[in-house]
């Protein structure tokens, strides 16, 4: 089967890397690159070049970014060509779109790289739908900000030092925002939220990220018995559903919290199976490449990912609430009650009421910092 | 489809029920059970009123044990009709032979349900196959010693008592050996290997349970930061492979420490995906019943697994090797090191050799402990 790679930097090598040494049924028989980067024949800085290829079977997307991936992708699937992609951003933007054109032109649309990296995330949570709703997920599914904890945990560094020792590893780019903002995570929580509800997920979720944990709360949590980590998660139930990406402080004894270096770990709970946790590289060049090319060899095999978000669920952020700390100078609401010396903790709040509460804190102490407090499964 | 359960005990009501509330498109048609059960017209205590139905196309084995449970499975794959089953003991002691028996016949084997409960293990390990070796993989594949360690772990109990909630719970037999003696980690991790190495693997591997832990034991291992828990374990490499059952004493802030309860968590790892872990309920009737009913929509989705042991992988124990804890009031050999007061260590030994000087060590001292320390990763 012939595949055309857009895209030829960290997942896209890994892609043609994985295809050419271990994958003999598949060719990589074009590359879109830059003009100036058309090192090879079968390297072409034009997209029409693949579209209009008949043999090329699958397009696999490595770019990244909303443009040109979107007009892209949307040209590969009218065209009847199955598409694979890691590209979260894309995808959470356009992920109903896509779909719709993929039934429309019985194409496939295969996104496992996108959320994860190596995880057999997506297809997993496909695979218990088959049986199950799936009632809530949740997950660390950011490599980058779980390295800056994990340092921060383990060798008692301050943000910036961890940040900076991400960013020489690779792990982090020169600006941090996307990761350390939680906007990676928002991108795959609502991917996740939309194959685990079939639904097309809302985008205007509660988004905190951990730009200003310290030394200090680290510490405040470690004192409690528990562990900031960074989550994404969606709870579903009788018709509504809900979505936060948000700091947690989780129990140090947890399996989240012992989450190491740069890893993920993502949760579901299913009506029959129950829970079920996946842990991974959540990127790199093979780990993604790997999951990109188990997309292809699905392809190949015949077996093409259908979603319908049709059922109609209806957003409810009411469904995820609890209690959240918030790490601040600024004086405590009536409600609150301390936490620590610097902290305090208001009970029963949905996220975006946190979320509400915590930007205006921010505008009177920019550093402040909030989690949830995870409940005791 | 039209499938047939052999069995109607736990998991096999587990497969009922799931089947007839979640699954539309498949019919429980034939139930096998014993002849003073058969309250229902579909049940039948004589298997050829199954095998001789045509319109069986999966026969659903959840009877347990070697006989008749290898009988009606080779029957069943010699009438052409796919076998999926829970039974990690006769799929251990004849996985080759039904193999051979399902690739003539043009049948299907599923054996999910029986490693790991619920949790998408032989499926996952088979489709990292489809890019990637399998260079290793461990885990804590026993639901029944896991809560026994960790109620011994966080309510410091004696390993007697724990075993007795244990058995309250339903989580352990009334005769407990087949669990706490290693011989149920015994057969998944044989089974485990046969589908990661592509091996008919052996049968003579060195088992060890935790029969002899105690509370002591425990608070010995605390204090060098380390937690005991039974693995099954496997590697490969070079054309050779080992395989052991051993209590192991790993990093109390390790992922495998922190498993609660009765759950499982299994790893393995893959040439380009890396490591790779799975979390979930190893046993119980709806988990356990849900990766068979998997099964079950696999077959009839047209996923077939083709296993193919015929590479010849060589049976080689010292590639599984490291450093072992003895407590035993037993004199220490010449090479051994102290580790606690009652306790010493042997550096670079395999398993096999660990577990022969185990044998001569419990014939003087029945309540010796033995457990291998894990490296750092």
């Amino acid at each position: 089967m012939k595949i055309a790679v857009l895209g030829y930097g960290t997942v896209g090598r890994g892609v043609v890397n994985i295809v050419e040494g271990r994958v003999p049924q598949v060719e990589v028989a074009r590359i879109l690159e830059l003009p100036d980067r058309c090192t090879e024949p079968r390297m072409t800085p034009n997209f029409d070049d693949i579209a209009n290829d008949p043999q090329i079977e699958v397009v696999v997307e490595c770019m990244g970014g909303l443009e040109p991936a979107h007009t892209f992708i949307s040209k590969a699937l009218t065209a009847g060509k199955s598409v694979v992609t890691s590209n979260k951003a894309v995808v959470a933007e356009y992920f109903d779109e896509f779909v719709t054109l993929a039934n429309a032109h019985n194409a496939g649309f295969l996104i496992e790289a996108s959320v994860g990296g190596g995880i057999p995330w997506i297809a997993s949570i496909a695979k218990v739908r088959r049986i199950d709703e799936v009632s809530r997920f949740s997950g660390i599914m950011n490599g980058t900000t779980n390295y800056i904890i994990d340092s921060m945990a383990k060798q008692d560094l301050d943000f910036d030092v961890a940040l900076g020792r991400a960013q020489e590893l690779g792990y982090a780019e020169r600006d941090p925002s996307a990761d350390i903002d939680g906007i990676d995570v928002r991108n795959k929580t609502i991917i996740s939220a939309s194959v685990a509800f079939d639904v097309a997920c809302t985008k205007e979720l509660p988004v905190t990220g951990i730009r200003t944990l310290t030394k200090r709360d680290m510490a405040m949590f470690r004192q409690k018995g528990l562990q900031v980590k960074l989550f994404g998660r969606g709870v579903q139930r009788e018709g509504r559903y809900a979505v936060a990406v948000e700091p947690v402080a989780v129990p140090r004894t947890s399996m989240e919290a012992a989450v190491p270096s740069n890893f993920n770990l993502v949760s579901l709970e299913g009506t029959t199976v129950g829970p079920l946790k996946f842990y991974g590289q959540g990127a790199g060049s093979l780990p993604t490449g790997n999951a990109m090319v188990q997309d292809v060899l699905d392809v190949q095999a015949g077996v093409q990912p259908r979603y319908d978000f049709s059922r109609g669920l209806q957003y409810d952020p009411t469904l995820l609430s609890g209690d959240y700390v918030f790490r601040t100078s600024v004086d405590a609401p009536h409600d609150a009650e301390w936490y620590a010396a610097d902290a305090w903790l208001v009970h029963h709040m949905s996220a975006v009421e946190a979320r509400e509460l915590f930007d205006q804190v921010q505008q009177r102490d920019s550093q402040a910092f909030m989690a949830a407090i995870s409940k005791e499964d």
